[in-house]
């Protein structure tokens, strides 16, 4: 089944940015609630870019999500200090986000993922940056395994995320990202999770819950399994869990939609 | 780009069969109009199985629905002497619809199809009627192939069905389907089109629309390109033209939507 990643406690959004600067705690926990019961399995906390002491934020983040909901955290920051912070004050199931693919940082984010029994997100950039083709998206996930092996780290709890670029940046990827997401499933058994920033796909576009709903489906045939994306979108949940009866990975029954949301949030 | 098969002139259609009873072309003709411009590249033309004399009925449907589209038509029914009756009076371009894989079946549909200048759509039914694995829709796709290459039958004026079952029939073999499609479409080059019958694989559910539009994405990707669909449910119309973009087959524009469907269309 899929597991979602609710995108919407982000300080890149102009409410929770906002709520930031005010400290305004109803703002986030209404999210927090909402994207819960829309059937977000992780929240995405993310203090974006604006906020001055951005570990304090975070730690508020976190905080105040944790005050309304027991769902997963994923605690999402490209600072190293960021990510402890909020590390440090949270009680719900935990998902790192991110780290990059270079073995030196790996070495760092998995021995503190384990520390504090936290899934990872590793994207399969490393210092030459985002690859542009097939083979190296999935050579750079096969490094990622087996830094997983050498941390002895649960490869259950390794969400590889191969970056899906926006369609009005390189359309023909789209198709090839699915190739991708196969090739890193059968790497291993059992097989890493594997997530993309969805929204980012549909960035700028005028049909983005379409867009959004294709790209969904096709990709989670392939292998798919913990987009962040937007739960709030009914149709694009609807058509998350009618790709899961689909592809048989719960029984169908007339009311599948509600019985697919409660055996994602485990409610 | 998808060819969308309109399924909705067909007498097993309460409507459509107290039209046929009552010589009310304009129920017809409404249909064929609403269905081209919805993006219809061929219009199903089925008698259903109420009606008397279905070779008369077969040609009346034809003519009504010519009178006002000038669609290519998709001649639907298992009795050959129907067929014919549809072929004899047709002036549009035209799709027969169908032919087992029988050898001795398909040795009358070819030379029929070709006389006619008409595609030809065969199911991978034979004496043992519906295969239910994999390998054996496969195998009579073969057969199919060689028999055009023996009738030098155009390979790009073949569809086949492979027959998809409906989900509360057979939930497992959605995403096996899959499998079939891409193995039949890398048996020749050019592939043979791949059609199946999409509003049966949701019959008696109660979330048609969700369960078309997933099972529609999944499956274009996979091959899948000319279903026998409602090409009046916007949202199952959009959905396939969204795929078409997200797999690259047209490029991305803000106004994909209405450049798809005149690119399906051709108008």
């Amino acid at each position: 089944m899929i597991r979602p990643i609710g995108e919407r406690i982000n300080g890149m959004f102009k409410d929770i940015r906002i709520a930031i600067k005010e400290k305004n705690a109803s703002v986030v926990q209404d999210y927090a609630r909402r994207q819960t019961e829309a059937g977000a399995k992780f929240l995405d906390i993310n203090v974006g870019t604006a906020a001055e002491d951005q570990c304090a934020v975070m730690k508020w983040l976190v905080e105040v999500t944790q005050e309304v909901v027991d769902t997963a955290l994923c605690i999402d920051s490209q600072k190293l200090e960021v990510v402890k912070a909020g590390l440090e004050v949270a009680k719900n199931e935990l998902l790192i986000n991110s780290s990059k693919a270079d073995p030196e940082e790996l070495d760092v984010y998995m021995p503190l993922a384990k520390q504090y029994d936290a899934s990872l997100i590793c994207l399969t950039i490393n210092k030459d940056g985002v690859p542009q083709d097939i083979d190296n998206r999935v050579m750079i996930a096969a490094t990622i395994l087996e830094k997983a092996l050498e941390h002895e780290f649960d490869i259950d709890k390794i969400y590889i995320d191969p970056i899906l670029l926006p369609i009005n940046c390189d359309q023909a990827q789209a198709v090839m990202m699915t190739e991708v997401y196969s090739q890193i499933r059968i790497m291993s058994d059992p097989p890493p999770h594997i997530t993309v920033g969805l929204s980012n796909f549909s960035q700028g576009t005028k049909e983005k819950s379409l867009l959004n709903r294709a790209i969904l489906t096709m990709s989670m045939v392939a292998g798919l399994d913990a987009p962040v994306m937007d739960v709030l979108d009914k149709e694009l949940m609807d058509a998350a869990i009618t790709t899961d009866v689909v592809m048989n990975h719960m029984i169908y029954s007339d009311s599948y939609l509600k019985a697919g949301l409660a055996m994602i949030t485990g409610k």
